[in-house]
């Protein structure tokens, strides 16, 4: 997408456009170009030409756009980074636990979903956080920019996971589990390792009582 | 007590009685130098001799020994000093997920017991970890020479818990609720602060954008 020939009122228009996509029920795969113009109170021929602009996948005819990549390409071509948002991977009690803990947003940070393969799991919420299917994981990381991935499963699937989040368009990890991430030059990993922490507390203690 | 006059038998005699004590079913509220002394395969004379060295709690005729003021007294001259292990308090999301996590055998760490005071978490227990009632805090602590205590109760209960930890001589906390507790000078305080860890990763992301 050349984005340099884009006109400004086209670009003021495009967050416009996809925030009312991303308002529109899950069930809404298709919409057309009339429907979008209607909804905004735009002109039809304006809301093809500036979704053009952005999107390279063009609204089919009697079909209309793809709702889910009509978002990715938008959220895309507006270079769209939370950093103030995480998304968490693995909802068993460690992921639970910080769902529900509620110290994050004194750090103006939140976690905005979690992701797990469980379909016990998948749908429903814990602490406000919805917790979705694992394969939206890309999907939802690129429509809403995304950025840090928190890691909270056993070291055994934490590699495989740390690789899809990259796939995904996430550039911080924040790994719970104990593995050890291989990872791409210039992608952040912040390993929080409780049981360092505790032995750390326990060699101090000894320290202390050596003095 | 002087513990210079101590004969070595009996010094080599003493834990053998203290982890017989731990042995005894909680229900056992009183034991007679004549029960240790046949468990135990010793000398009543012996045993009686060896107990009033440790403990100025004599056994009181037809009564016999207070089973729990003689662990905490044994334990106490013994100068038990526990710095592997650590006690829990506040089993919520939090600490159940601390409970249940299996990293710190890795480094050499673990935790020994919890404490609630829900009717209906005491007496369970998660990743065989038994949760007991917050009022048996001190005995526990003291009895097993535990100074390492874990809070993961809300900021609001994190002060008084910890004052309850140093009175039952506990002298490293683990502090995960968001609260700056006060303790005097010689405690170690390790804060986790999840939220801090978060932001300072979000803060991270930034630089690099920035670069």
């Amino acid at each position: 997408m050349d984005k340099s020939n884009i006109s400004k009122p086209t670009l003021r228009r495009l967050p416009v456009y996809l925030n009312y996509l991303k308002s529109l029920p899950a069930e809404t795969r298709t919409i057309s170009a009339t429907s979008v113009a209607a909804a905004l109170g735009l002109n039809e021929v304006q809301v093809r030409k500036d979704l053009s602009a952005a999107s390279k996948n063009g609204g089919k005819p009697k079909m209309g756009y793809d709702v889910e990549q009509l978002k990715l390409d938008l959220a895309e071509f507006l270079g769209y980074r939370d950093t103030k948002s995480a998304i968490l991977i693995g909802v068993g009690r460690l992921g639970g636990a910080l769902l529900s803990f509620n110290g994050f947003e004194e750090c103006g940070m939140h976690i905005t979903a979690a992701f797990d393969n469980d379909p016990n799991k998948i749908g429903t919420s814990i602490g406000g956080v919805a917790i979705y299917d694992i394969r939206e994981l890309e999907s939802f990381c690129r429509t809403h920019g995304i950025l840090i991935g928190i890691i909270t499963t056993s070291p055994a699937e934490a590699q495989a996971l740390c690789d899809k989040m990259l796939k995904s368009g996430l550039c911080a990890i924040w790994n719970f589990s104990t593995a050890h991430l291989e990872v791409p030059e210039g992608v952040i990993v912040h390993n929080e390792n409780l049981a360092v922490s505790l032995a750390m507390i326990s060699h101090a203690l000894e320290e202390q009582f050596n003095k």
